[in-house]
Parts: structure tokens; sequence; C-alpha cells
């Protein structure tokens, strides 16, 4: 029998794990810099914890934990009347937001408020499987909670044009505002339907206008209200080249006289202002989408994406926004938040799409030393420690095979240095330095060898 | 409803993550330098992959993984006849070395051998949970497969070596090799019984000699045989000051006529060796102890353990080996392997109780800015841009709130430095920088502010 891993995860190889190993520092050093600091909380959590969170179809997505003990026994015993409580107490983390609140909530009195994190780690999720969508995948999240100040919003418009500065990939941050929506919904005289209208209004690049229609109908929306909210969207649409706060303009126009409105208007002016008076992007577009509502039922404030500004990858490879209540439902209220947070797998396949890996992020070591047999061997450990002592990545190839053994070894490794010291170099105290690149070889004294790879 | 996780499971707090995070990257920068390469395996499993592999206790503490989909009416349907394949057929990995071995065998077509590869994950144990065992805990294993040459072994002892000088932590490096305890079982008449034997006396330094005699007497071993095995445990242990090569010496006696012994010791010697003509250890102390076995039924030769040499703490910090059959379970035979796992959690645990954690180590950033209001605190925020620009790591206080409570907010975060620039000291382009250690205060021109934090 052919070993295997369960569908929806994968293996990474040396060569894979250097490039996300390359995407994880990037993000993790901004994180630092922004004074976001580390937390972890375990794979498992209490059913009860995670149970109810996500909707109907999140709670079918989370991977439940068997009970240990004698599970068997006990199905036996209850058979037609066991639940899932019975058999299961714990589950895989689904996200990292959920054990985010439920940590702050329970470490309340040892957190310094407001709390900047952040949090690396994987989710599980019983997906169906499928081209970039995986059973196990690495969220990188970073978020603030316990204070409702913009500048929040404006350092994480920051955070998210560095970290893709440092990754040399031009993106466009959307920016929108909830309570925008609030206000619209309220403009078309359906305030208790804001969610029905997001939901279709989201979809308008998907769908198109006809399709949002057709939805916004579906869902009970009465004919002047739709007319209302399609001219309103036309507007939008109209003309491509309206800047951020031209579209600001626009839509104040229509929803200026409601309270949700103007809050949401009046949010995005300022993080919009500071970074026409005072704040330089270095790499992102800023835009605003007022069809922007990522779906997600907890946001209140901002609502942040980002996409790639090149290539055919469509798919937000960045997100986040302001949440009022997070932790709520574990029992403190009035907390505010906003974070985003990176999808480390879609950034990968853009980066690899693009050729923006960088060559020299390889984790394969400097050099390889050619092993001639037991004397030749201990004398190369010898030098091979010094070199480890400068912090220089090197080994010894570990018999005394054929040369061309240990050069084909080097070659498929990329080890970029192979070094000759045989009975006679050892006897002249000179090193043969064979540069796998060009095939060129050179002799030096051996003492400079540290010196040449350092600088190589 | 209080919020908790589940028993044996933990949340790491920034300043844990700080601490663990200094342990994870010494260990694996090492092995970088070793030339290691690092891969990742999935956190779930096929459940036939775990199954079989750690004895029927280890199969017990394995978590399963409840299928998803429709399981329940599943139970209610067989019932009676439940089988465990029926409502699982994944689980969480119980440690690095079995998902290893799977690795290699399905990678075997694009892997250069010798393989060496690091992986630094964590691994669950349905364990029942006590002070210092937790059902999550990280291993950090390093591994070479598909070679016999004893070089490695030799390199293995430096890494461990380093790894302990790096976190200035003097150790004990026990050897042992598994071919010297096969000799030894052949030299009292019962090679059959080398596990028993073996087990025996791996708890020598527990139970001491008379509760080895009544354990061997226990698993049937003839009188004869017993009083052979205890006069050559006696002359091991008679004078503490035996050193390595002259235990060696001592043990050639009894069992140079056997093959396995003959060899051992010709292993045991060529390792030691190394470190006697040629290369330096810097902490640790090489030590051979005849009765070391660590359990592990898969070794055949050389056994490591590695001990703290202060304080109180006696567990195992690091330990490892040489087998010959790992991959065979997999359908690949004959491929000879060795390596070695560092216990994060067990180190931690030393360092911190002998304060051995840096100080420097802490993730908090270096500065923060008072908030005075809206102008300053953009004009702040440029200052901060380009601060964090150069990888200073600094933040500004939310709100304009009183001095004090901004104050407050950075000496509970331990943030080193606090930046205050006001009205004034923006017309005079002045920044006052009061150092929170000793409390003193002093003013610059803003422009100097990054090199005076970058070299604090």
């Amino acid at each position: 029998m052919k070993p295997s891993i369960p569908k929806g995860t994968r293996d990474f190889s040396p060569v894979e794990m250097s490039r996300r190993n390359y995407i994880f520092d990037t993000i993790r050093a901004a994180f630092k810099r922004y004074g976001y600091a580390p937390i972890e909380t375990p794979a498992m959590e209490n059913l009860s914890t995670l149970m109810g969170k996500y909707g109907e179809e999140g709670d079918r997505l989370i991977f439940k934990i068997l009970n240990s003990g004698a599970v068997l026994e006990e199905i036996k015993e209850k058979s037609g009347n066991i639940k899932l409580s019975d058999i299961s107490e714990k589950a895989l983390r689904y996200d990292l937001t959920v054990p985010f609140a439920r940590y702050v909530v329970q470490h309340q009195h040892e957190i310094t408020f407001p709390f900047k994190r952040y949090q690396i780690q994987p989710v599980w999720r019983a997906d169906r499987p499928q081209k970039g969508r995986y059973r196990e995948f690495y969220q990188c999240d970073a978020d603030v909670i316990g204070s409702n100040s913009l500048l929040y919003e404006i350092e994480l418009v920051q955070l998210m044009d560095d970290v893709f500065t440092q990754l040399n990939l031009p993106v466009i941050i959307k920016i929108n505002n909830r309570k925008i929506l609030s206000g619209i919904s309220e403009y078309i005289g359906h305030p208790e339907k804001m969610m029905d209208m997001t939901i279709a209004i989201d979809k308008l690049e998907k769908i198109g206008l006809d399709g949002v229609i057709e939805e916004l109908t579906e869902r009970a929306f009465g004919a002047k209200s739709i007319e209302l909210l399609v001219a309103l969207l036309k507007e939008m649409q109209s003309d491509d080249k309206l800047s951020p706060h031209e579209i600001l303009n626009t839509i104040e126009k229509y929803i200026h006289f409601t309270k949700d409105g103007q809050k949401g208007i009046e949010e995005v002016r300022k993080v919009l202002s500071a970074f026409e008076e005072k704040l330089v992007l270095h790499n992102a577009t800023l835009e605003l989408d007022i069809t922007l509502a990522r779906g997600l039922n907890y946001y209140t404030g901002a609502i942040f994406e980002v996409k790639a500004d090149v290539g055919e990858f469509k798919s937000s490879i960045c997100g986040g926004g302001r949440y009022d209540d997070l932790t709520g439902i574990f029992g403190l209220p009035n907390m505010s938040g906003v974070g985003i947070s990176f999808g480390a797998d879609r950034i990968y396949d853009v980066l690899l799409e693009q050729h923006l890996f960088p060559e020299e992020i390889s984790e394969s070591c400097k050099a390889l030393f050619v092993n001639f047999g037991d004397n030749e061997s201990l004398f190369a450990l010898q030098l091979i420690s010094n070199l480890r002592a400068k912090n220089i990545s090197c080994e010894i190839y570990p018999d005394a095979a054929k040369m061309k053994k240990q050069f084909e070894y080097a070659d498929k490794k990329e080890i970029p240095y192979v070094i000759i010291i045989g009975e006679e170099e050892i006897k002249k105290n000179q090193a043969s330095v064979k540069n796998m690149k060009d095939g060129s070889q050179q002799s030096m004294p051996i003492e400079l060898l540290d010196n040449y790879l350092k600088e190589k």
C-alpha cells in the first residue's frame, strides 16, 4: 500500500518551505514593526467555543475530535440516542478570530488594552478540496482590540502597504465602511434589511447589475427601493476615474441625512485624508468600493480587501475590518477591535505566478566538503566547525565515495560551492573551491576560506 | 459561562512566545548551519499511517478525527456493529518521526539521499495531563536518512553541543549503542532476550541495582545470567571517574567475542575519538552510559540522551539515535538513518529555572509616541513610518488621553522609550525622549531620533 496523506492537506518540501518562510517572515517582521505582539492558541478548542460562531455551514465544516477512551462502547450503549456531544468535546480551530476573542476574554485581567496581537498558525476546515482551497492552511492575523480609534485603521492600511512593498507585489487596497451600507439601506427604505441588501450588492462584480436586481427582487425588495439603489450604484460605476473622495462626495448626497451613513462617510474620509495630507503609500492604490462587504456579519465599521494589481489572480489576498462586539459572545461586551488577515497560500500562488520569489531565499547550505577518507574528513570537520561558528552553513559528504557522486549530490541539492581538501592540499595548506554555477575553480590558503564564503 | 481551553493545552502570551521563539530560533539556526533543510507535514495523517506504530498504548493515545458528513446517521444505522474506521479515518500526528518516514517513502523519487531534514511542529497525545506533560507540544527534530556513515553521529553530537552552547546551558550528552546492549545479552547467554534485559537495566538509575535484579528475575533470567550481568554493571559503576574510553575498554573485555558487541564498541570508539583528536565540544560533557536504551524499539545503533548539568531538572531535554529500518513499515527497506529531537517545553522549563533567558528577547516595541490630538498624531505617524522603514518597532497611543494614562500603557507593556512631540515641539523641531527605565528625559532634534533609537 502506497503511503498518502488526507485529501486537501499538503506536505511542504524544502523549496516550498523556503518560499513559505519568506512570506511568513516578511509578514511577521512587519507585524513587529507596527507593535503587534505574538500569541498562540491551541489547535484544539472546546467544541462549545467554536460551534454556532460560523453559521450552520461553518458548524458542519469544523473538524471534530473523537473523545479519547471508550467511545465505541459509549456508542453501542446509547445507540439510537447518540448525540454529537457524547462522542466529541473538542474540535480543530476554524479560524484565528474566534480563538482570539476567547483568549481576550479568558486573559482579560492580564492584558493591557488596547491589545495589539498577531497570530500566525494553521486552521482547519472540512471544505471540499479544490484548486487553491485546502483543508489545512495558515492564517496570519493582526488585530487590535479595546479601542475605537481610527488611527488603527490608518495604521493597518500602512501595514498592508508595507508587507506588499516588501514582497514587491503591486496591490489594490479596497476599503468600505459597514455604516455606509447601513445608511444606504436606510436611504432605500429598508433599514431592517441591511444584510440582505449587502449580500446582493457584494456580488455586483460577479453577477453584474442585472444579477443584483434579480437577487434584490428575490429578497423581497420593492420596485421603488431597487430603483433608488440602482440609480446610486450606477452613479458610482458610471465613471471609473472617480477618486475615492469624489465617490465619497457622491454617496454623501444620498445618505447624509442618515445617522449611520454620515458617520461612515466621516470615518472613511478621515482614513483617506491621512494618505492625502501626510502619509505615503509606497506600493498600494487605495480605492473606495461601496459594494465591498466581505460577507462577515461581525464587521461594524471599516472593511478592507486587498487584491493583486498584476496577473490573472482575482482572489482576495488579504482582508479585514472593524468589529464592535467580537468578545460579547464570550461575556465581555463593548470591546471594539479592528484587524486584518493575510492569506499566505494565495500570496504564495501570486508570487509564484509573477516570479517574485527572490533567488537567494533557498535554505540550502553554502558549501559541501568532499570526503577523501577518515583523516581528511576529520580535518574537514574542524574547518566546518569554524565555518559554522561564523554562521556559514556547510556539510561534508558522508563517505569517501567517487568524486562524481559527491559532486552530483552538491549539484542536486543546489549547494553553490564544493571544497576539495585532499592529502596534498592539507600538506600545502590549500583549499580548492569549485563554483558549481559557473564551473570555475580556484585555490586559496585554507585560512581565507571563511572570508571567501562569507562574502559570497 | 467562562471560556476555557481543553485540559492539557495552553495559550501562549507575548512574553511566553518571545521565550519560546528564542528557543526555536536557536535550534532552527543550528539545524540550518549543519545543512538540514526544513519540511512540514500535515497535522492530520491517515489513521492507517499512524495506527500500530507506537504500540497498543500509543494507539489509544492518538487523537482521532471524526469523519465529516453524516456520522451520527452512520452510527445510528450500524449501531451495535460500529467500528472505529466507520467514524474516523484521520488522526492528529503523534510524533514527527512516523510522518517523516511516510514523507520519505511517498516522495522518494524527488529526494536526494542522504536526505538531511529538520521539522519543528506540534504533536498531540491524549496522555493524562500533568506537570510538564501536555496534550499539545512542539518537537524539534533533525534526521538524516539514506546513509550509515558515523560522520552523522559525530555531527549530531556537535549540533547538540552547539545548540546548548548558544543557550548558555551546560549539559551532559550520554551516548550508548544498541549493538553493545545486544553484545551484553549474548554474553549473559540470552541473545533472544535483549529487549527484556534492556528494559531492566535502563531503569538502573531509578530503581538501583537491587531493583534491576528483581526485574530480571521477574523476566525469567537465570541466576547465572543475572550474576554475570551484575558483575559487569558493578565494574562500570565502581568508579565514577572512569573516562568513556576506560568504560569502553572494560566492557570490551566482556563482549569482544560477540559480533554485535565488537561492532558497537568500534562505532562508539570512532565517535569518541573524533572529540579527543580533532574536534572540540564547547559546552557539553560526553559520557558513555551502557545502561542507556531510551525504550524505543527502533534504535539499532547509536543512542543519545541530553540532560542539563545544572539545577534540579532531571528529565531528558534532547535525545535520539540511529535506526536501520524506519521506512520499512511503508515499503522502503534498508534506509539507515540517525536523528535527534529537542524537547522545547522542557528546555523552556530549565532555562526559566536557571534564569537563562536573555533580557533583550522581549518582542515589545521600542518606542511609544504620545498622542496630543489629530494634528500632532498625523505628524507623529510620519515619523513613525520613517522609523519603521528603518526596522525600529514603534507605535502611537490611539487617543489624546491624559499623559498619565499614556505613560501607564508604555509602562505596562514595557516599552522602553516614550516620545513626546506636542505643538511646541513641532514648532521647535524637537522631540523629548523619556527613558522609562531610569526616568531620565532628554531633548533632541527630530532628525536624530532614528539614530538614537537604533543605537539603544
